[in-house]
């Protein structure tokens, strides 16, 4: 994921990277970290030191450990903005296909470990879950509900979110057959209905939100 | 939960429970170790141990580890068969409407804890995806698909699962509001349709299930 960010970047260890390296240098390292410590096990301090930089590099690039948290991850090959940007081209009545294609798209590419790693960290850790809700609620799905102007924003997003990381949990945690090896079309046919009315449907009586 | 399995029990340390009394014991020491040790590190002779009886009794009761952890994580306070068969009274258009109406029910008034405890056994542990894939799947979904004729059954039965699941994760997990606390009857005005749609309605162009 992270490599295109430095294309001509090679193997320097015992230098220091500088500028998209070190950007690079910081995921990578989290990852890893993430991965073997946990969300709260995972210090600013043991990433930077991994990485090789100082521990002020985390802030400058990411602001602190929940967004490196998020953005490493979550590892989607695209900033939030971006997400939403692209995700809002085109019509507003097949959004749904889109969102659904596009996550499983990115999902299927990355490495399978990363998604049953992010639920590890959302399972053991509050933080996780805050980090999560940042990043897929407040950075894409709150963005999306303004820019459609739906009504239940919020409970709509937490519907979507609810569908997708249910894809994700059965796709590549619990890897139940068939939806774990159905095709991306498949999955698009099958879940779009699903994400374009939570988006934009009727949701009948809400009581309280 | 399982206190209505022996309405006569009190606490009678050193005493070898029967019957019932046997069964709630271990359903109890087995949420116990699952939740401590995971679904690996628990052994049947730990939490036979633990409960006071003999590790036979395991077997007698549950037929095995499997089974034994989806009945005290998943904590549901009815046999499997018990919910098909009540899911599959009634009219076969509000099928999606009394499952989502029974999930939520009954999570919610299982302590808050126990469907992370799950998440975090499927997050960690192949094993627990099988007992958790025979359980729901094999046990209540799959018996419906197979009690309406549906095509494609496997695949809209994980579908189902993916809804089910991502609500519990987004619901009690990782808590993002408002999906997290809204009542019943708003979850299943807007989650029904997905769930009836996934269990009767079209799919869309399935390439290869």
């Amino acid at each position: 994921m992270s490599t295109t960010d430095q294309p001509k970047a090679g193997k320097r260890r015992g230098r220091r990277p500088a500028g998209q390296d070190t950007r690079a240098a910081l995921l990578a390292a989290a990852r890893a970290e993430f991965s073997e410590n946990g969300y709260e096990g995972a210090t600013v301090r043991a990433i930077a030191a991994r990485a090789g930089v100082d521990a002020a590099m985390v802030n400058h690039w990411f602001g602190g450990k929940e967004t490196l948290f998020a953005q490493s991850v979550l590892q989607l090959p695209f900033d939030p903005q971006d997400i939403v940007h692209t995700l809002l081209e085109g019509d507003r009545d097949t959004l749904g296909a889109r969102i659904i294609r596009r996550f499983v798209t990115v999902w299927d590419s990355a490495s399978g470990q990363t998604f049953p790693a992010l639920i590890r960290s959302l399972a053991n850790h509050d933080k996780a879950a805050a980090a999560l809700r940042d990043f897929l609620i407040e950075n894409i799905l709150d963005t999306i509900m303004t820019r459609i102007e739906a009504d239940h924003p919020q409970l709509r997003a937490t519907l979507c979110a609810s569908q997708l990381i249910g894809i994700g949990m059965v796709r590549y945690v619990a890897r139940f057959e068939p939806l774990a090896s159905s095709d991306v079309e498949t999955m698009v046919a099958a879940v779009a209905p699903t994400l374009q009315r939570y988006l934009t449907g009727d949701l009948g009586s809400i009581s309280s939100n």
